[in-house]
């Protein structure tokens, strides 16, 4: 029985014992788990600060302008001038403070011009109601307000405005509404009008004033970049595409891995972020060497172009590998021609983006397309004059896919050459200098192998010889000059001598820029 | 003299007469070039509604909603209980009235909860900052807003904060701003924020009930529409392809104005707009045949593939035409497998894009891609066999490399239909009805003209034959079902019968969300 009794209460003690323990647990398990998250938080967090060291810099901006703006309450005695419109000082800093200068501007002057029509236009409303007397007024208010909604909300669907002015519509429809019915009781329609423009302008200038003048980061150099960089990926892929594809693989080993062969696939969606960016950098007055009018529409233009080549790297690179590991003579002969007409179009590409990186007049690059078509014509007169005799023709497949895909990508290469061109003519890019001796040892390595390579190809014409040597020639000339990225060209053009000069400029270009955007609005 | 002196009268008379008419003619231009603009606006208006009346619908409601929540101001005696704070509830209803109900209900939830919890901090804030006397609080104060405007502005750089709650953070930095800095001179916080929260919650309401309780946009349903639409789009293309790609063209006849050759296009920029409206549909409450946790992950999957596969195509169908007169014998055999490879699977696509539309089942996808991948084989087949005697290569290349695209597009096609069926099973699509009786005559030609291709091609194995021909009888069997629109599905669902049933769902998934939103943020 005393056993019984022990065991039962043994039995209790475990299961209470078990209950405490497991209450206790929960909680804990809790704090671990949110631990572990707050952890995971703070490492996401160093990734994005130190993929982008701006963003920091952003974050704290835009606390020292909120901060700055509100001192207005502190110092302004008992709402001062502004009464309770303050606020919208505060609002308007916290609204329109964005990343890059473009943005902060663009959305600055749509809601700096936005409220002065607005409330023109709601003054205007507010008297006009006026006139029939006092029961008619709140139905004439309520008719105007639901027009003027209705109206600009419709507008904001047309594509053009909404790239550009859909932040202003929006504040206009605000604006007219608050002012307008605000008035039928405020008998001070115009002087709240005026308190609520004077402290939005205030609101404006401040965030300006701070995303302009602490570390600014510039939407039209990003856009620059961003465009260079595209033209590079798609250059690096190229040049390293054939020998990866072609190279007998060892057992087990796989080709997938390598990066550069994925780096172009940003590209595919990049399309909205370089629209955007235009978009803002219209809106920038004219820093390091980009211009308040500053071609924009020629980076989308190429941008689209390196988009349209994506594509098609995308179809190549999805291709299967051809697991040859002995090929035939005419195989090896069309690898010879792939990989001459990826390697060269690669070289091109990676030109156009240093040239376009260190904003340069782009001088070497025609000799590697002429080199990359004259590899395309080899293929196909390969192909022509070489019935095939005892040729597999699947196994022959994938070799002759690719190089007739890389055939269409020389001529997306063509295109891109043409639009950088364009833009380098447009945007008055520098000359490249070119160095005074070439290197003798490696530019005579290459035209040699290339005319070997050549000379296997019997029946091509020969001025093409000569020109692809003067191409290779000319491109070890000038190839140290044109990877100065373009950090180190607008450093570069701020030197102390032209500095001063430099600010002239800055100055005008914002003056300029401000008197245009108001004329584009009036 | 006379003639002289008359010559020179004459002279000032007419350029007297030419300023005054160019005077004249410099206003009446501006007047003509002004409404020749009207007239083009007018015109792009009329397209843009005619394209899509809902956008006349939602300009309309946006009026409505925002005359209705400026009522408060004329029924509310002398500013009645919310004082200045009145005008928030215009101010969030400006601002959170977007075109679907998802992302109305999005900004509004996150703009009430984000007030919520902004305005309680900053009260608390308030508090701490009174703790130690006056001359510290502004300085306390500043510190307090410049850290959290900081912090949060950097956790808007999160890509999932961003994707979904950007609009919560930005309205929290200005809220807890506005509170904690008014604070310092209205002692009266605690009610100036209850006020605020008060009026910002009557403003989401109004804007919310507006937009479900009139013609409501689902973004689910949008997003329902548009991938359906992106697939059917793939299907047409494929579908149409070999035939205008093979044909033999007239004398002076282009190929390229063909619509349905072009509609994929869109395909391959439509990936922003997909994650948008997923995001969207994430926030709405059930309708129509979508729950409030439908799987709209799936429907970015697809159209990721979608988007994949339509690469390839851009490939494809900028491949140079072939401009083969009288083709050779293994020629003809290789387009015709190559007809078969996209017929198809361009019927597959249609089949799933009609599947989708009709939140059915799909049920006879299967067998076209089934007999596809024969197809493919086949091409795979001939290549191999029939070693080319006196066959030009560069003219049997085009070709073949549209054959060996058309094998990788299939791919994707069996991963789309994957991504469909998985869809299908998670959503609980309705099992699609067979007729009773299919049609004797269609269904026999198709595979009878399937077997006579196939026999052509000797050395296949068995099964295959049969699977074919079954797959072709129920194609038809059940051809007539899923081609009703995913309109009539909606409007189906909501006879009278069931019609109390789904107002019942329809509250029931509404509260749930609201609870789940509630939830996901505390």
């Amino acid at each position: 029985m005393i056993f019984l009794w022990k065991w039962n209460l043994w039995i209790v003690i475990r299961e209470r014992a078990g209950l405490i323990a497991r209450g206790w647990r929960w909680p804990w398990g809790l704090i671990e788990k949110f631990w572990d998250k707050v952890v995971e938080a703070a490492r996401k967090a160093k990734k994005l600060g130190q993929e982008d060291p701006r963003r920091i810099i952003h974050s704290l901006k835009v606390g020292l302008a909120i901060t700055l703006v509100s001192l207005i309450y502190y110092f302004n005695p008992a709402y001062g001038d502004f009464g309770v419109s303050t606020m919208w000082a505060v609002l308007t800093v916290v609204v329109i403070f964005e990343f890059s200068v473009g943005a902060t501007l663009g959305r600055g002057l749509n809601r700096g011009l936005a409220t002065l029509l607005g409330g023109a236009l709601a003054v205007g409303a507010h008297y006009l109601a006026h006139l029939p007397g006092r029961p008619a007024q709140p139905i004439i208010l309520g008719i105007f307000v639901f027009l003027v909604a209705a109206a600009l909300s419709f507008l904001r669907f047309f594509p053009k405005l909404k790239a550009r002015y859909d932040y202003a519509l929006l504040i206009f429809i605000l604006t007219f509404s608050l002012v307008a019915v605000t008035g039928y009781r405020d008998e001070e329609v115009l002087e709240l009008a005026q308190q609520r423009l004077s402290t939005v302008l205030i609101g404006c200038a401040t965030a300006m004033l701070v995303s302009i003048g602490i570390c600014p980061v510039w939407a039209g150099y990003d856009l620059h970049k961003l465009v260079a960089g595209d033209v590079d990926k798609l250059g690096n892929f190229l040049e390293g595409f054939s020998e990866e594809y072609f190279r007998v693989l060892d057992e087990g080993e796989s080709k997938d891995n390598k990066t550069f062969l994925q780096g172009y696939k940003s590209i595919l969606t990049s399309k909205n972020t370089e629209d955007s960016l235009a978009n803002f950098a219209r809106w920038e007055p004219g820093h390091g060497c980009f211009r308040f009018h500053h071609p924009w529409k020629q980076y989308q233009k190429i941008g689209s172009l390196a988009g349209q080549c994506a594509y098609r790297i995308e179809a190549l690179s999805s291709y299967p590998h051809s697991h040859i590991q002995a090929p035939t003579e005419i195989q090896s002969k069309i690898q010879e021609a792939c990989t001459n007409m990826s390697t060269e179009s690669g070289k091109a590409l990676k030109e156009l983006a240093s040239a376009i990186k260190s904003v340069t007049k782009p001088c070497s690059v025609d000799p590697h397309i002429v080199n990359s078509k004259i590899a395309a014509e080899s293929l196909k007169w390969l192909l022509k004059t070489h019935f095939c005799e005892d040729v597999d023709l699947l196994e022959l497949m994938p070799t002759a896919v690719v190089g007739s895909l890389l055939v269409e990508v020389i001529t997306y290469v063509e295109k891109i050459a043409e639009s950088v061109h364009d833009l380098s003519s447009l945007a008055h890019f520098k000359d490249a200098k070119p160095e005074p001796e070439p290197e003798p040892k490696s530019t005579l390595e290459q035209p040699q192998k290339l005319q070997q390579t050549i000379q296997k190809f019997s029946g091509m014409d020969g001025p093409h010889h000569i020109i692809t040597i003067n191409g290779s020639l000319s491109i070890k000339a000038s190839g140290t000059v044109v990877n100065a990225t373009s950090t180190d060209v607008i450093k570069g053009s701020k030197t102390k001598s032209n500095q001063r000069h430099m600010r002239h400029v800055f100055i005008r270009e914002f003056i300029t820029m401000v008197f245009f955007s108001i004329s584009k609005f009036l």
